[in-house]
């Protein structure tokens, strides 16, 4: 199977019934997904109702990475997004799907997240995120469960992978351990020089930095140019 | 008439022939637009070719804001998107017209700029830009002229408005005056810190970090935190 397009990684973070990762997979199968990463699932692994459900998806239950961090299940991840149900903090940038799938078409090594089911993404793993993508549902019926929502973007990945390709000089994103690298270097200096005013704000100021940086359509050689004005203005610290 | 999104502006930069002025204003009117910028056309303004070709749509031409500058035009817009009918400078974000559109829905105070016919926008130019628009066709028949182009535009736009509204808590992006600012603070950090190696390379520099912040979706409180940053960690030199 020749594809123009690199298919999303599928990544679930902290999912709670086997029966969900199960059709999960299914939906991934049907649409030429094949990288199913799970973080820290509630059941641990491996998981018989995973595998019950899967039927003709049995080969990705069984090749399912299973992590214990977010930060390891996208590190070498260029373009990530989370799914949300509803509109959360409003400094995030939301995409609809369409949106989201062509960004995804166009990007290698990509990752497309879905929170535990019952309260999906938290504030600290929407931080990981460049955007988040939101499906139109009609207000008074909720939201879709996990493989809807993997049956809908797959969909539009297959339909889309064809149609939008990587542009053959585009430089890809960075890597998100390249830019976590890049927030901690931020930070060193940050705390050298008296930035974070209180102890009591600093988890809540550092979050909206890593944050901020996630958001940014970073290349590894921007990320080399920020290193440089960090070394540049921000004196010895380091 | 009452939008649930607000119409982009267009911007024609340096425009060369009143004829394509007046078909670019023509097709804004079948579509709801209104607000219609030039910087610096080439045989002056008022254009009678201009006039004369606009049939319907003598309003837009009348109310027409000439200016000199092309930060002029975009110093209140917070989402700017150029067009380009070729994948130019690997480093920029390139988007299918629906994604820009929809992104365009969203925000208030977009634009969406078109370089001069023969030329297109330079690379200066794109440095004000967050992405780039490119529309698919078929590659052996050359591209769209810029009327053409504002029609396919202007019909997403028309097509989407009632759909992709901004979202009711969503923090509007920066003006372009205030990312301005935020570069011109960072500059003269630069500029006291040794960065710029050599006079040489110092307009390539210069360049690439202004182009770099337009592609970040910055709000008004980035940019604050980021001029933070700067105090913080680039010393008493301003």
């Amino acid at each position: 199977m020749e594809l123009k397009s690199e298919p999303p990684r599928i990544i679930l973070v902290r999912p709670q019934m086997g029966e969900n990762i199960g059709a999960a997979a299914r939906a991934m199968m049907n649409f030429g997904l094949r990288d199913l990463w799970l973080v820290a699932p509630r059941d641990g692994w491996p998981n018989e109702k995973a595998l019950a459900m899967a039927a003709h998806a049995t080969p990705i239950i069984e090749n399912a990475r299973v992590v214990e961090t977010l930060e390891e299940a996208v590190a070498d991840r260029t373009l990530i997004y989370g799914t949300s149900a509803r509109l959360r903090n409003a400094t995030h940038h939301y995409l609809l799907p369409e949106e989201a799938v062509s960004q995804v078409c166009m990007q290698p090594k990509s990752a497309i997240l879905f929170g535990a089911e019952r309260t999906g993404l938290t504030n600290d793993e929407l931080t990981a995120c460049h955007g988040l993508i939101t499906i139109p549902t009609d207000p008074e019926y909720g939201s879709l469960n996990i493989a809807q929502s993997v049956v809908l973007l797959g969909y539009l990945w297959w339909r889309g992978r064809e149609s939008y390709s990587l542009p053959e000089d585009a430089i890809p994103l960075a890597e998100a351990g390249e830019v976590e690298a890049l927030y901690r270097h931020l930070d060193e200096k940050l705390e050298h020089s008296g930035f974070y005013l209180t102890e009591e704000r600093k988890p809540s100021a550092k979050r909206n930095l890593r944050a901020m940086l996630a958001r940014f359509p970073l290349t590894s050689h921007d990320i080399q140019t920020w290193h440089g004005i960090l070394r540049a203005i921000g004196g010895k610290t380091s």
